[in-house]
């Protein structure tokens, strides 16, 4: 059997056909802009379907279910998106929907879960049982496998490991509370401590790299200006280390995961600069264990793919 | 069929035997500082087993497993008692040295996941299937129940709430860290913050609630003068239910439990004082859902008997 998932982003909508091993066959992309009403949606969905299934030459019959990952809220039981921040459309009973035009069964999630199932199966995970992955993006997106099923907690909500606060009373956060982990540790939190930092230092290394970035300062910048031998932009990439490493300690310290991988753009400064250091900080933070029982710390390995293929994966009992 | 529970306390071995429903129908104890190495502990064990088993008039046959809650560090897979400060012993390979003498299976387990295993069965968590337990005391110790089971996390040490850090580079905890919730919400933090609070007011009516015990600090003392009209113990409860609230919002926020339950003597405090404001504050500290949705914040129903009848129900597959 074959597995279609759908990525719904906020310029494209993503669709791909998996086959039983996870590999991705074919994709095909639509611009969200399209799409302005529930039947839009739905027809969009069945149409990706039907090229899928021209383009690898796989009979519809063949396709064992239908994955749809969602950035924001879902109703996994009913089927139904309450809200995404990428689409103009509010409480859609989009399995309801799609069912009067195709019958196999059609799967919802949180994207954040979608790529954590598919690092779970075929990605950087896939020697777990149980399994975190951290998103370091605007926010900081997490997922949480367990015994191979995605963690939802009682009511779908759980894994949202950007609002553990880790300084108490610290800077408020949209959500309402103060000292949240992704107001210090998400990339957003990373480009506004270079920033801050930027300014008292007019003279620094820091100031020519974010110059030769046509003044942007960006998730690299200070990681760049760190590697040119900047105390400045080295001193910054400690202090989110730091930050980054207190929110994993926590998590590590109540989860104890065999493996948690950390993606988005920040993840792929080389090991050196992240990856090591943030091992050590993580391990002095932690309640010590012999090395063979804690929690390996790795980078996600799917890249922008992951979305498709942990939404077609929704629809798999065994693991890949 | 019958189970035999064990929790090994500080002074105290208690044994009891429970039936199918849970309901304990004998204890016995004994001192732990009679038990001197492995073979006195075995010995300690048999000998209250054949105890209970009389005073019920249980046949041993009858008896489907022995489990045994211990405060430290075990091993589940092989039965084992890596370390805990109640035994002067380490290393102890228990269901090895137990099964010399009797044939029923014995589990090990850590006594606070012990008690949240209890709760949940007959207790504040008999009607969830993920559901938390937080113990107020010397530290801050968690039980974490998900579909049925204690959540163990890949090496057996999940569920360590206490060193969640909560204010990063705060204060100073044994486990190497900084910051960490029982440092500023375990039953011995409120005392810490009283005796500094009171230090500070020498006319407070706190003064006197603590001259009237002997001139003893106690995790009571803030809350009996917040009663009596103190603004210095109203102040004291405020900021220790602030930060009991900004740990157990973490929890939620990552696990979101059907139902948290808080337990030690300061739970005992009456609702108006502590569970009541602590409910609105964690509402205000959580992201926002529907109230059928939100996570049921109660007290333990068990008290000190949740040890052994948690460490009895090890062996049962079945909901009570």
């Amino acid at each position: 059997m074959n597995y279609i998932g759908i990525d719904i982003g906020g310029t494209n909508l993503k669709a791909g056909l998996v086959d039983e091993m996870g590999n991705l066959l074919a994709t095909k992309k639509i611009k969200v802009s399209q799409i302005s009403d529930n039947d839009s949606l739905v027809w969009t969905l069945v149409s990706l379907i039907q090229d899928l299934c021209q383009a690898t030459d796989v009979p519809i019959g063949q396709i064992a279910s239908v994955g749809v990952g969602v950035p924001g809220t879902v109703e996994i039981h009913s089927g139904a998106i309450l809200y995404t921040c990428n689409l103009p459309l509010q409480n859609v009973p989009l399995r309801k929907l799609f069912h009067r035009y195709l019958p196999m069964p059609l799967l919802i999630e949180n994207d954040a879960n979608c790529a954590a199932l598919a690092e779970y199966h075929v990605g950087a995970g896939r020697e777990s049982k149980r399994f975190i992955t951290i998103t370091l993006g605007t926010g900081i997106g997490g997922g949480i496998i367990h015994n191979g099923k995605i963690y939802h907690g009682a009511n779908g909500m759980a894994g949202e490991v950007g609002h553990m606060s880790i300084e108490m009373g610290g800077e408020p956060c949209p959500c309402g509370r103060r000292g949240c982990w992704e107001r210090y540790a998400s990339a957003t939190a990373l480009k506004r401590l270079t920033s801050r930092v930027l300014a008292e230092h007019p003279d620094s290394i820091l100031r020519t790299v974010v110059d030769e970035n046509a003044g942007h300062v960006s998730g690299q910048s200070a990681f760049i200006a760190a590697r040119r031998g900047d105390p400045v932009g080295q001193s910054i990439c400690h202090t989110y280390i730091a930050y980054l490493a207190d929110g994993i300690a926590n998590l590590i310290n109540l989860f104890q995961p065999d493996t948690l991988a950390i993606g988005g753009g920040v993840s792929n400064e080389e090991d050196k600069s992240l990856l090591l250091p943030l091992r050590r900080e993580v391990e002095r933070l932690t309640i010590p264990c012999s090395e063979d029982k804690r929690t390996k710390i790795v980078k996600v390995e799917l890249g922008n793919q992951a979305g498709i293929i942990g939404a077609a994966l929704l629809g798999k009992k065994k693991r890949v």
